[in-house]
């Protein structure tokens, strides 16, 4: 079993997370950590913060001479910007973000108490974390990348592109998307709501290549693969949708146009040539990429603030202002494609069992070469 | 802490489930239930098994006189059709089913073995533990409702429609649509997939009313109250996506257009004139209603059978033909309404512990005293 | 991840339990559950309630033609005295049983509601679960027994036992001890308890040989085997210690006369010739047997009943009294060996994974091999 | 549901540890963990790393204005011996730690990656954890300590003694142990084993006041008060017997001597006047003091080794020796203590609910009352 926790505040001393449960013998390059958080930081659209930090993860444990020991990896990320202590109290809430509700939960008067963790800097540490399970899926070949498929409301067109080509078009793009023409129309779109004071949301897709029949189960509710991916991409700071494969199109077709026929060929073994699946069926990887978008809401945080009260005086007053990005949709992308990574780990360890890279490899490959005897 | 586990197959003797963590003091009363399973069995478009078997409930344990005792439920439903060992050997597999990802997994010849658990007769279970925490749930005025908006690309209109009324509507429909006008026109939808012996899906809505604010919690990912619902919601069989309130709409909307502003009044509170965000900000309920849809795919078994592959002769083959609904949306409503209920039981449990009833009254009521002075 | 919820009261319907995780493909006999709950019902110092009923189990789901699904197995034992509902009311709680504490906890003024639930009862449905388990680690030639070391003081003499002669005498004693001696002067405290309407606890050991290196883990707390198993039997009604190997004795050794020197062999790999550990080191089995004694209390119900207070006019009474054991001792032996099969079953999942027996005796073997080529 | 993490080998970069599930509102006094974690280093009999470096926790997370904020508490305590690079490989292990049955598990060839991990160092982080929710329980009124009252079997008289009197004569003892004569019998003893190169175990006792009757359940198995502290202490390195209140004593004792009689007085309300159940029945508190014992084996390394093998040469050899102590049972003691707070403060959280302090010290005293009226 794979289990992890985070914590840290925007802006406290930094952030820190617990990975337990990953297997000995994986090689961990900080490098690799390092590049992923920063492609979180990337896109355009972002607030100055991204500018005065680039976030470097420190490993403290679980890691000798660049090889996990089996025991629980703990990470810690430094915040440049450490002023939670001088920062003004905050009695304006937010509409859509978590302030009023958190304050009227908690009990709190500031509510800068509530913002500081529930501010999407916490998934920093989800990324460091996802980054670790990506290294550990590509010993296996599984891939993951995310990419932006809509920014208020300008759509990719992206259909006919291979995971390669998506994986490498996106990193070329400032918005992560792998449809040059959008790409720029996405820009341009963010240029005006930045002119405007106003945010804007979006969404990205999630792919992963590689997988194995079988991970997750049909056998009890909780098991179900995607069930655990849609939690995990949900629990995405202003994350209101997620679709897995063909999504909310499936209810306009019928049957015969949404289920992917079965073909068998000696050297591939069983096959389909459509993925309107999404790679998932009965809470189990069949084998095809899975395929996972999200819808991302507009940043809460508006230069030109909403109407909200002020919790003291319970007046009418503007909802406060922090520093916030105009759009982020590239960025959760990117913590999406890493909350998934754990729970593609976890399925896996799941599945093969082992405490070494070593073990969990032999139980893998001696499941596959009985796949191609079946 | 609230959890269960559900077993049975679909021929087997019966289902079962087991629900931990209920109070005590708690009325059941097994027509409640039971008034639940029909609905889940209920629907146009449902295939003969509904008409041969009418659910009922047994309770075997945790409940004296009347009363839940504090312990474990255990809840039985026999099946009428309990035909498993006189089943024919599958070897078939259907596309869109569990059928094949299932065999090749647990390394089974006859994907009956599969198919018995992974079919959605499961739900009924889980309607049955959904039920009970429907109950638990009304003594603290909160209920649950789900309608049919969407089948087979047929939508209803029922925007401006009360939470009171969409009950009343869709209960009198035969699709469980609140629009009588769309209602018709699915139910011609489903009789021409009948003809052409395909199959529909459709999207579902369930609505939470009376739902205190501060329900989940922003502080740790996997506490989100939305998250969760996602996660079971996305776990029942064929559903393809989860949306909260304004769902996929936020993704081409500018901020000022989708957050909810905050207003306050001595009488209410504080309160929103929208709510777009479905009742959930920051993983937390907000105090307005909940709203969350999904689609759901068409039904995977075609009467009109898909290309398929025989397991044995690895030849090219029609895929097997159980006896299936050709739509089964409205079902799905209800299994979600259910599946929801036993989340939100849990979140208020963990916000209010208590063993009993009364204590929990005790605890949520003083909570709800404490919001009206802050 | 190995997992199961039990359910019933003490004179309900009857006691339910269901086990998720255990993989496809296991045999498994009825009859050598309803083996494992007789051995449970039988021991000398008995109460008629063991006379009046013989357990049997009913398997509700998860098996088809006697072979494990993968799915989970629901349970079903059905109590002949199902009173429940015509027992007198409770008022005068039992000194050492949960009455008191349990009607304080849930705001209960009968304790009957209490006891029920509380009642050893309970255990059958944990022993149904544990024999499933024993089952499967069968396979694997783990195997397990207990036997009784001492009853109300009178100690056995066992320490030059093997494992099969503790097994083959102990089955042959009416208190399942494998000192003939010993067994006939326990009968004889017994005796005399009887006649002092007084009871008796003592001291069962449980016995696993079999098990390979390295289940558990040292990594986390919560992952260490011995914590899990002194979890599991700790839990047992009225055990109140619990040792692993020398147990208490360490505390009165020095280092040198307690750790368990390693030597090898090529035919047998390395090995000790003690096993003060209990074939725990670090919260991993080492290789050796493991080795677990418990202390149970005397029954809480006595004949003569000690001295209470009436809940409702607060006035000094004697405790109730309800038909009860004079000595069980026997019996929470058999219920410690079934939960620690539980755990070892578990432990070995965790460690080797896999969906089906054959996976997993695959994954098995090969780490099997793998250690002799250490 | 109260619940953390701990990682850090014992000469890597240093321990952390998060602690998720801590209410908001609560105090934390760094000075105190610091007070705890140097209550962990002392004792006769400790090595010399011990003198070298004295911990110091610093809070990451989790705390503003030295308050808790409801989200998780990150800690970190820097290891001053941060040599885990240069240390030499270990090629042979030393009976009675995880050094084998860890190497063959994770299949390392130098044992350091094991013990690295398993080594008792790890219980600092524990102990920062426990020393958390004390001063969480502190808020209840719940006290808890720890003592001394075996040695290397030197037995300690402190039957007589009051929570207060042990906590004050144990502190001023060297060993722990509130018998002051006892307390030099083992401090000879401890310099016998350092002259022999031999080290020593013992017993200590902790004690818990102040709470409350009902927490755990007897509903469920895994929910026993007594089995959740059974796990925490099992856990701890070494630790080979747990025992409550009367413990193994039960055995040899007829029930009429065993059971604590109930009284009950206007003034106090139901109580005992003997405490042999330990504070726990029906595997929840009472509302006596909870009692529970735990024995230490000696520490593994010894100054004059055990017989061995080297794992490569498979040639008999004498164990490694790494610089350790020569008895740990008071800091063994320490850890207990801490061990078990946690267990005490998730129990409290599980019946109380609650996300600030005052809403969990609301709903306390609410059940309070009730219970003085019940």
């Amino acid at each position: 079993m794979l289990r992890y926790l985070t914590a840290g505040e925007s802006h406290g001393k930094g952030l820190a997370a617990i990975l337990e449960g990953m297997p000995a013998g994986l090689r961990i390059d900080t490098d690799l950590i390092n590049r992923e958080l920063q492609r979180r930081q990337a896109g355009y659209g972002r607030g100055k913060r991204m500018e005065i930090e680039k976030d470097t993860a420190a490993i403290l444990s679980g890691v000798r001479s660049g090889q996990t020991l089996g025991g629980p990896i703990a990470i810690q990320i430094i915040n440049k910007d450490a002023t939670i202590d001088e920062l003004p109290m905050i009695t304006r809430p937010r509409p859509g973000h978590a302030d009023l509700a958190g304050a009227l939960k908690y009990g709190f008067r500031d509510m800068r108490n509530v913002l500081e963790r529930s501010s999407a800097r916490e998934t920093a540490a989800r990324v460091a974390i996802g980054a670790m399970c990506k290294v550990f899926l590509k010993e296996f070949e599984i891939d993951i990348t995310s990419h932006v498929i809509n920014i208020g409301g300008v759509t990719a067109n992206t259909k006919k592109l291979s995971f390669g080509e998506i994986k490498a078009l996106s990193v070329k793009s400032p918005v992560m998307c792998a449809d040059e023409t959008a790409s720029k129309s996405m820009m341009a779109k963010i240029d005006k709501a930045i002119e405007e004071k106003d945010s804007l949301g979006g969404i990205f897709e999630v792919l992963i290549i590689g997988v194995p029949v079988g991970l997750g189960s049909y056998v009890h509710w909780d098991r179900k693969l995607d069930a655990d991916l849609a939690k995990a991409v949900m629990s995405i700071q202003a994350v209101k949708s997620v679709e897995i494969g063909m999504g909310l199109g499936v209810a306009s077709k019928s049957g015969s146009q949404v289920h992917d026929e079965i073909f068998y060929d000696q050297e591939r073994g069983f096959y389909r040539k459509t993925n309107n699946a999404g790679g998932l069926e009965g809470g189990m990887s069949n084998g095809e990429p899975i395929i996972l978008r999200a819808a991302m809401k507009p940043i809460a945080t508006l230069g030109k603030p909403l109407k909200s009260v002020d919790i003291n005086t319970k007046q009418k007053s503007e909802a406060a202002i922090e520093r916030a990005d105009v759009c982020a949709v590239p960025a959760a992308g990117v913590v999406a494609e890493n909350a998934c990574a754990v729970e593609m780990a976890g399925a896996l360890l799941d599945k093969f069992g082992g405490d070494s890279l070593n073990e969990i490899k032999r139980n893998y490959h001696a499941y596959l070469e009985e796949l191609k005897k079946y």
